[in-house]
């Protein structure tokens, strides 16, 4: 029983990666392509500018765009990836919903919205019932469920694992140092980039620091509630493609060995969904892993890896890494719409 | 007045530094250029592989190397800078400050000798009267000065701004993005290093780490205490050529707001030296500022930029930038050298 | 005697180079700037995102950006600097010409037009007077000089090297690897380049086979005749900042030898511009130089490198280097503003 | 029937490309794995620093490195890969082939002897029976097979295509962008290719110069005659990790169109060996492909990609990329393995 589903947003950077991932999908054929009204009425061919390194699919290549309204979306399509820009998602996504689409969507609007699950699988799995309460106060026959951004999907997962394992992670400071494919095909120039750093990348650093403590949250059937965990980001973007890499510092309120910390990532559990690699969380002794261009692929894109796992000043200090358009973005919303169907939300 | 000076390891990267600053130098002049054992001997131009950019100084070119062992230097030279591999440097720099040289270095060993002044001069310049110290217990007619490793002259100067407006810093966390001019010519293969980062540089962390707390402490004419601030770091090496940034979150015991934070280091003086920018810390108030290509040649290399001062999570947190092989090694090790020139021990 | 100059285009990024290069100019000052309809109005400080490696002129930056239309210009300015668009330059410049105002212009269009002087001063100064044919037949006041795209200046002083010195050239091969500046600020994304080449420049092949041609032919006082050297051009954009370099193989009638070449060029005369470099084509006898990064400076990035000089297969072969932005664009239209007023045109 | 194989220069570089492609292989088994005499006697896992983007295989981390001489190899090994610097290639090799074994080289050492046979099996399969000769002369149980150099295996499948086309090669120009792993892990400094290129690359024209002649050569049966096409080259170090961009211009006896070309690369037809990729050329009509990035893993890094097919001021001119340690070195080892077991050399 394959599960026909749509792209919003195809043409671009996280939407070709969607494609590249949904094609050979167990569970779900691409049967709808969306773009900005100019694209509408063309063949996908035309109007995307592939750059992913696999070639396009021959039969999406030929495939019709439409325009992003519901009314374009062929019947039998049950569920869409969003990855729109977060300016049109906005305007777009709620019309989809009430016109009963499940929107599985990695665009930035409505991620802290209340009523709305901010879900990585194997980290809150569970707050995918806020659904129930999105419903019923939208009057929504469909559903909008978001993932993180990529780069708050990248350290939060270790920070579930250590709570997990019984630690109350108390402060948190986290650096980034981020791929230029996280702002999309032309959003970093050369000439910015090219033996440089920037440090600073617009509204990312309170994206860390509230996603991650929604996503750490408690659903208690009717409300969620959101974690305490205190946390201080500082965003750099640098020369790298793929592959966002990040310095973490927790102290927890108990002692909180590197040993500890190394046990409760190789054991925290991956899901029994077809994204969701196995470990999760891939940890290196090695202490200059994980890096980019090495480790990003681990797990098909979809795993999480740690290293540097040490004593600190304060408390413990480890790095950890994820491929920011697979884990952190196309990926992370194909494994929700896996989440979504194995919870009968499809 | 001009002083004859020696450059010990004239051939490294730091070296060729060494001999771009000190040829221009009003007071200095290179008589003596020392490498290893196979370079003596040989005219410098055969043996250094000269890649600064701009060209080698024609008289230095012709310049013979000599054999790095005090027999070796002309009688007439009274200084010498040392940027010598640091087991080279542990070996050779005590016999030449025994033969009476007075030897400004910016290798790393003995950095921490509690005789051996570490010295940035505008943070700590009367930590220099420590060589009264170090003769009288180690009974040399030279003497031997050291500046910070290059990550450490980062940052520090921004701290001592604060500390200098009246702020009492406790907790300093800081995640830097390290230059590959840091490690040497041949210290980072571009296989390593083109699209990716390294979240870990041997024994990198400990010195910004320990270090800060020696510049920042207080020398009584005796003894030198360490300050009390405790710096937890985490250090990576990423694709740039020139110029270490870092990401920096202070607490202090006062409140301290951004506003204060730039004021304390906008006014931070500098000192009446030739090599002493001013200002000495350049700030930025586009958040997006520094950046490695744009700023590191702030000050002909040798100021500290400083941006995105900001509040944080937890305390303040802001950026700042240096040119790691001019202010952070071969122009730290001249302005030393200008320090020490002033103060009479030339 | 100053000469009030305007720049069309300021905003860009060759805008911006003419600025850094005009603003401590002897014998010109910038007196207007001018943009797009939507920058006029405002300061430059406000519309211009600075990105050259020198802070933005004090004054410059308060400027107010005038539209790109002769009304907007002062009185006392006599002569502009164009660096549009072609397409924008197509249109704008000839009614500023009809205005009476001489253009010195960077904008492909019209380059290769008959009545037109396409000129590098060093090379081919004596076509200037084309501009009396220019103005007998449209009628001017004003003036319109070209300098050619920044690939053909890389190579054709070599070329002309070898004309000056006796030499009949008959076939050129040249491969360009050039760097991303060549594009403009925006024009290659770095998820195009990084760990990347791309071997195609749309139009760029054609410009250096027929431009060459140009300006190495031979004007008698009425009629422009081209040279008959023929010449293969394969471009390529790499992932560089600054500086265009080239493969060169070249067969001439006559025999001529690796240390011919390397005669003619050492000895092809610089002029006595103040943007004329002395040497005009540096000559190294390093067979790894030039290089981009290395030496793309030279003559304040206004000379022309050579090198690696060789027989080859087919006749002689080597490799030569200029700074795209700087010589190849920029440099290259302030250097035809001095031939223009030594030459009696302002 | 595997074949037990083994690796000579296992650590290296293409060392470990050849484990990596070995060990899935279906006909070949890795039973040996040598280095230098330091290395002997440790396990793989802790002499290589494996930095091949897939995790290292679990039973050849643990495999007891051998020296490389023939009495360290195991028995019923039958065919050796060989990596090794050319310099130790050249002592190394012979002993091993006088001991019977059959050598698979890499090495750049004897490519050119008169009884080596130098082959890409696409291009030139029936010079491999040049063996016979070699096993003559040299009195040898075993044999020493090579494959060209990286940036030969590149562009030197296309011109067999245009021959066997029937297109008589007369002039060829060849101008390389090549990756920094054809100079192994150490070759290339960051500090020497970040932000540049180097036109030198020692010795590696001439390899693009004779090489092509002899593989694009006669065998009689009896002796090899080198084809008279003539070939210019001119080769770069540019900042990719992997895969060799090449500009080609051929000129032909007969006229040669880019249609004409285009037909007869896409149809040069494939081997029927594991590692040969069907199409042996990938043909691009999109005039910016090939690009390192994007196209040098096309048939899992075996195929050649050729674009930008042109007609050019002087015959045909397009560009072409392979990778350059897999169809360029590693792959190229054991696809002249495949073939010396097809055709019964083992």
């Amino acid at each position: 029983m394959t599960v026909q589903v749509g792209v919003l947003g195809a043409t671009g950077a996280v939407g070709q990666r969607l494609i590249q991932l949904l094609e050979p999908h167990p569970d779900f054929e691409i049967a709808a392509l969306t773009a900005s009204d100019s694209s509408a009425g063309h063949a996908y061919r035309d109007v995307a500018k592939w750059r992913v390194d696999t070639p396009i699919p021959a039969e999406i290549a030929e495939m019709t765009v439409h325009a992003t309204t519901p009314e374009a979306i062929p019947d039998d399509v049950d569920l869409l990836f969003s990855s729109l820009p977060s300016s049109v998602g906005a305007k777009v996504e709620p019309p989809f919903c009430e016109a009963g689409y499940v929107v599985s969507s990695n665009s930035s609007n409505s991620r802290m919205a209340e009523d709305v699950p901010l879900v990585i699988p194997e980290v809150n799995a569970e707050h995918l019932d806020l659904l129930e309460v999105q419903r019923d106060e939208r009057g929504w026959d469909g559903a909008l469920v978001k993932n993180p951004n990529c780069s708050t999907i990248t350290f939060v997962p270790t920070l579930a694992a250590l709570a997990a394992a019984g630690f109350t992670l108390e402060e948190v400071h986290v650096a980034t140092l981020q791929a230029v494919s996280g702002a999309g095909y032309d959003g970093v120039s050369s000439m910015e980039i090219i033996d440089n750093a920037i440090p600073h990348i617009g509204s990312e650093e309170e994206k860390l620091e509230t996603e991650s403590r929604k996503l750490l949250g408690t659903f208690d059937g009717a409300e969620l509630t959101h974690d305490g965990v205190e946390v201080a980001a500082s965003c750099n973007r640098i020369p790298t493609l793929d592959g966002h890499l990040e310095n973490v510092w927790v102290e927890a309120e108990e002692e909180l060995t590197p040993a500890d910390a190394a046990d409760a990532m190789a054991e925290f559990p991956a899901l029994d969904l077809p994204s969701s690699p196995d470990p999760l969380i891939h940890v290196f002794e090695d202490p200059s892993r994980p890096q980019p261009r090495l480790d990003r692929n681990l797990g098909d894109g979809m795993a999480i890896a740690a290293g540097g796992i040490r004593e600190s000043t304060f408390g413990l200090q480890y790095n950890c890494l994820a491929h920011n358009t697979i884990r952190g973005a196309a990926g992370a919303s194909v494994l929700n719409g896996e989440l979504l169907l194995e919870n009968g939300y499809l």
